[in-house]
């Protein structure tokens, strides 16, 4: 049972926007047991996208299109296919009153234009979309299927895991699935993950295992197929519990689940308050805390400290560390975690200071040198870090080691372990 | 003069790797003035590989294909290009050498199948690789130009920059260029911008018009085509100041430049600084000003205050304003603006409060809704605003919204005008 996706817009080919759809679908279809055979992107061109959805539906039983939707000039994809498929398009009068109601909510004109959206070729199916205005289209035509999807990712993915792949699956139907696992590992190097885990790398065929460090993350990707799921689980759960048995607390989370969602559950748990003081990270912290839902249960307040009369004024650092140590040192991070626990009254102060560059590094404190420091009731510790990359990416690592640390301290495992 | 990219590999097929080269590709084909009509992708499998070549070579003068040089099994792509131009394939002893040495190098014993990747169809020009053991690959057959890379980025780009863009400019003469150009505005629906510049859109032919809608931003895409560069910039000047003529001050900003850099550009223009207080954004517009090298010139400090505590301890909202109003309110948001400015003691104070959900809504304050508030010496506005979307893109969202207000207050635009 083959598949294929086209991705439609002149965007990608000029290279203006890397197309990041193309893999969660194919991720999402491995995962159901739909093999693809072809990926092809072409432009806002109307012959080759009719040429390039002719060719797909004489190779494929099933096929995903993602952009092209929109109300534009150049957003053909809907016409092109109520001509593939020889059907009239008709307006819809319930799709044109979802998008009526989306302007209305956010208090804007309608463009007349954005009635195009409305239009639907005839006998093809609807997809709702929640999160956008271009609904999205499931049309079957000489036994093939064919899915027309936003190409905004945020409207795209649950459209394509709750309405098109059910429908594929349930049309063609599919035994074999691929399933993945994610592993997330922080502070810690390639090399040293595959000196305590490079064993089961080589010799395991099935599930496999593959490496891919991220951002200040390595992330373990354990992929298995089979036919049956609870199977699949099972040489999944074993496989990840070996490996889990070898670097224990260095996974921080699964799949899904990111760093500052796990701190959160552990605050959470032990009905912990956070309160942070920021300078290199410039309020990261803050903002990848209060990015998980319900945040507000621990995350009390943050500080963006970045002058000096800032850290003095709104952190109480005394001046005579600053004059001594210089803003970016372990004194200085310990204070603004004091400082910002103190008036935060919470539990916990966490704070970072370095150098984000690309200027202001020295021979001393060079760029991407960033020092974290955590405060609690009657005690503190900090450590520094080297960290590389461009401003945005020390930035990132930063507010990563500043998370990995609390991580650690509410686990009771020793920062510096890894 | 049409060109193609083939990347081959099972794992962009499962998704498993995002393929970020063929973007990188098609950027310097078109800065290269060289057409890219189709982009297609294949798997680890002989048959698809020579039906996807085969196609290509059928529709294009060129072909660039990514991947399968390895030296292992599933490495396919050598010897369906030896089947396809009807080449035998023979060891290349200086490519051997190559190998040979850089094994000897990291004082690795060199396996047998790595003597796979120095054979080389006959008539084929080998493209030295000093970064990895992979040559590329340079075939010309039927008047047709084939080039063979490596996947990895690294062994990639350099070779696809220094030795195929000049041999397929040399082989088929492209003097012409594609340069883009992208205008950024906010504020403003797809739509809206459509009826605007709608005509541009519909009349012009080169340079050509491309709208992409893209996280509160709304990007307009002027792309030329010639082959005199001087030329080509006075039809992108003409045909932006056009574009400008129509949307003012709405355009924030151009090309690679972002609202967080203007802002900045703004402030520093005026020799003022800024302080924020942040409530549903939770430090995103301290981050993402402070992303910008330099921030620490005009940015002074920030204040996350999620909790109604917080707003009254940091920024000396006075409680009856919170029981009267609520968090959520005009009042409220611009007495956190004119606090944060009071104690940051800043040429503007700017706030933001809101209903991030996907809890905590109300009939009365939804979730999405988002008020924003500027203060100065003597003077504070605000607005609210109804933002679609997820908790990360409300947040991203508020953020835009309201280094917006700033922006256009800095540059005497009315808030309201889209």
């Amino acid at each position: 049972m083959g598949t294929e996706i086209l991705t439609v817009g002149t965007e990608l080919l000029l290279g203006q926007t890397v197309d990041t759809n193309t893999a969660w679908i194919s991720q999402r279809l491995a995962e159901a047991g739909i093999d693809v055979f072809y990926k092809t992107t072409v432009g806002d061109n109307w012959g080759r996208i009719e040429a390039a959805m002719r060719l797909a539906l004489s190779r494929a039983e099933a096929l995903i299109i993602t952009g092209g939707l929109g109300p534009t000039e150049d957003d053909l994809t809907r016409d092109v296919l109520a001509a593939v498929i020889n059907r009239p398009l008709k307006p819809d009068p319930a799709v044109l009153a979802h998008i009526e109601k989306r302007f209305a909510q956010r208090r804007m004109p309608m463009a007349e234009n954005n009635k195009k959206q409305a239009m639907v070729p005839e006998g093809v199916e609807v997809l709702h979309n929640p999160r956008g205005t271009a609904p999205g289209l499931f049309a079957v035509a000489d036994g093939k299927a064919i899915a027309c999807l936003p190409g905004v990712p945020g409207e795209m993915m649950p459209m394509c895991l709750e309405q098109v792949i059910p429908r594929i699956r349930a049309r063609f139907g599919s035994k074999g699935r691929i399933v993945s696992r994610v592993l997330k590992a922080c502070g810690i190097s390639e090399s040293t993950l595959d000196q305590r885990i490079g064993d089961y790398f080589r010799e395991m065929r099935n599930p496999t295992i593959g490496v891919l460090a991220h951002r200040g993350e390595i992330h373990v990707r354990l992929t298995c197929k089979g036919d049956d799921p609870q199977r699949i689980g099972a040489q999944l759960d074993d496989l990840e519990d070996k490996i889990r048995e070898r670097l224990g607390h260095l996974i921080f989370a699964r799949d899904e689940e990111v760093m500052e969602a796990v701190v959160g559950r552990l605050l959470r748990q032990r009905g912990a308050t956070l309160a942070v003081a920021e300078s290199c990270t410039g309020g990261l912290v803050a903002s990848r805390l209060t990015d998980v839902s319900g945040s507000s249960d621990y995350f009390e307040s943050g500080v963006v400290a970045y002058s000096l009369a800032a850290k003095q004024a709104l952190l109480d650092v005394p001046r005579a560390l600053l004059e001594q140590y210089g803003a970016v040192s372990l004194p200085v991070a310990t204070a603004m975690a004091e400082g910002v626990r103190r008036r935060g009254g919470t539990t916990f102060g966490l704070a970072t200071t370095g150098v984000a560059g690309p200027t202001g590094g020295t021979p001393e404190k060079p760029v991407g040198l960033v020092w974290v420091a955590l405060a609690w009731e009657g005690g503190s510790s900090g450590r520094d870090f080297r960290l590389l990359g461009d401003r945005e990416m020390i930035k990132h690592r930063g507010s990563q080691m500043a998370l990995e640390m609390l991580r650690r301290h509410l686990l009771g495992v020793p920062a510096e372990e890894a």
